[in-house]
């Protein structure tokens, strides 16, 4: 009897051992992320809203102890409320924010952080950049260089092309400036250079103009894909043939088919790409995951994107 | 009878669509990244293994379809072995490498990324950067820049110290620059600064000499954790009692305990953290879970550990 008792207690300690290992394996701190991005206002904002909710999913189902709240808002003046939602309705371990402004958004950010949140600032940066704990953005200068090195060389450094700028913001000038510095050591002449406000139709009506004045042009820089769209387009329209390359940057998804397909006027890209919101999001996670350190500054190059590489930059479902 | 058929194949589709979506669910594309790190021959790098075996499991666990292999070298000749045992018995999806040094393992990785596989390269640099997809580093001028600035503010930027450095590095010249530089629009004179090649028991010797020679001084600088271990037990059997501050830097375990316990001497440490190969391996792993761009450069942050945050830099089980 006394041995039975002892043998049960002896099982039973087994079990609460082996109850406790278990408990003890997955009993890690929950975290919560809140993710603040805009709304899909246009097409490259809509492939943000994509990345981030797939990165939630995905992050959800890695790691189940971190939750992911990503809330959008259709101005600076929404994002700044939904802050304010975000933090005060729950313990918000991690920000991970890309701001509409940087001026509006600087102080509820810098507040978020005061509550010891850690803060993930995404593409544009914060008046003050001692607030973010991690910076994720993408190279601008790169996206206009690394595409300007790929068409001097397929030009042989020779021959007339036109540019198109988008808004007159620093990142259009870090794309516009990255391009005209190699330009400037070849014998390619830029005929003319106008904003079309990163818009598909404006871009269409200066290429429209462009057409008008210039009788030879030998390639086209619309500096993002959005504004190819409507180049290729007006191109089409001209029935002109000595265009021989018509390029953006940004890593459209209907860009990336193209490029794909092997296309003669748009065999690559470069990517500023949306799914950059999913870089930040898994690295923020990464240190609730396994205490990784993830304060710094990330720049991702601007690959350029080729029928051999396209499918890694390639999202079938998202909208961009 | 026709209607119960239709029925049944109703229900058959209703089934295989579900178990189709399942299938798809979870039918990502096995993918393999390896990682070659130094053998644990001093107290770093027996971080870099302990935090590298650490990610396997937590990737294997939280992304069934990766796999992780983690392969230490004694020497710079071993690892090249080691590269071309990843890459010969495997696809080898990823490369996440801590060079033994710049000029030997160069070549091998260059080698390896000729097979599609993508190359993160960690801590020390390979000769030529454009081999690299993904760069992950510290910041060790701001390892000595933060160091100096939170000292010069408790000095109340007056007094008397002395430095050590480490081996003669582009690692140490840069700690020492970030130092120097900040201390340069001070009062503060370095008495003396010599090497003592990041030995525990060098800077014993080291900091004995400089008790010998000063008769007053005010803080230490020992650019290292190892080192600082080796001050502290100088200055200890010294008997010495003007000494205000003695700090290091790295956020070694041992310090880092410090640094909880509110130590008066050394109440901060500066990460330049072993986990970074962490780091590095959720990044490398995070493009094959979510696809998530991370091409690119990732410089870390080091900012000061303090009796607030030093838990989230500490590891119990770690051996650094």
């Amino acid at each position: 009897m006394k041995l039975t008792t002892k043998h049960a207690l002896a099982v039973l300690s087994a079990v609460s051992l082996v109850a406790l290992t278990a408990t003890s394996a997955v009993a890690k701190d929950n975290r919560t992320i809140g993710v603040s991005i805009p709304a899909a206002t246009h097409g490259w904002t809509g492939g943000v809203v994509y990345h981030a909710e797939q990165a939630a999913q995905e992050i959800e189902a890695a790691f189940p102890h971190i939750n992911v709240v990503v809330k959008t808002s259709p101005s600076a003046t929404a994002q700044v409320s939904a802050l304010e939602d975000l933090s005060v309705g729950q313990d918000l371990d991690a920000l991970v924010i890309l701001p509409f402004t940087s001026e509006e958004l600087t102080g509820p950010v810098e507040r978020v952080k005061e509550s010891g949140t850690f803060i993930t600032v995404v593409d544009r940066g914060l008046t003050d950049p001692a607030i973010q704990d991690l910076y994720v953005a993408g190279d601008n200068i790169a996206v206009g260089a690394n595409t300007a090195q790929w068409l001097a060389e397929k030009l042989d450094n020779e021959g007339q092309i036109v540019v198109l700028r988008g808004i007159p913001t620093v990142i259009d000038d870090e794309r516009i400036q990255g391009f005209t510095d190699v330009m400037e050591d070849t014998n390619i002449e830029i005929l003319d250079i106008q904003y079309a406000n990163w818009n598909q139709d404006q871009a269409f009506t200066l290429m429209q103009d462009y057409l008008a004045k210039y009788p030879q042009i030998d390639a086209v820089w619309a500096n993002d894909d959005d504004m190819l769209l409507g180049v290729l387009e007006a191109i089409k329209q001209s029935g002109r043939t000595e265009i021989q390359y018509a390029l953006g940057g940004n890593g459209m998804k209907d860009v990336i088919e193209l490029v794909m397909a092997n296309d003669a006027m748009t065999p690559i890209s470069t990517p500023y790409p949306p799914s950059m919101i999913k870089t930040a999001i898994y690295m923020t996670a990464a240190q609730f995951a396994g205490q990784a350190p993830m304060r710094g500054n990330f720049k991702l190059d601007a690959p350029l994107i080729t029928p051999e590489n396209a499918d890694q930059f390639y999202f079938p479902d998202s909208p961009f």
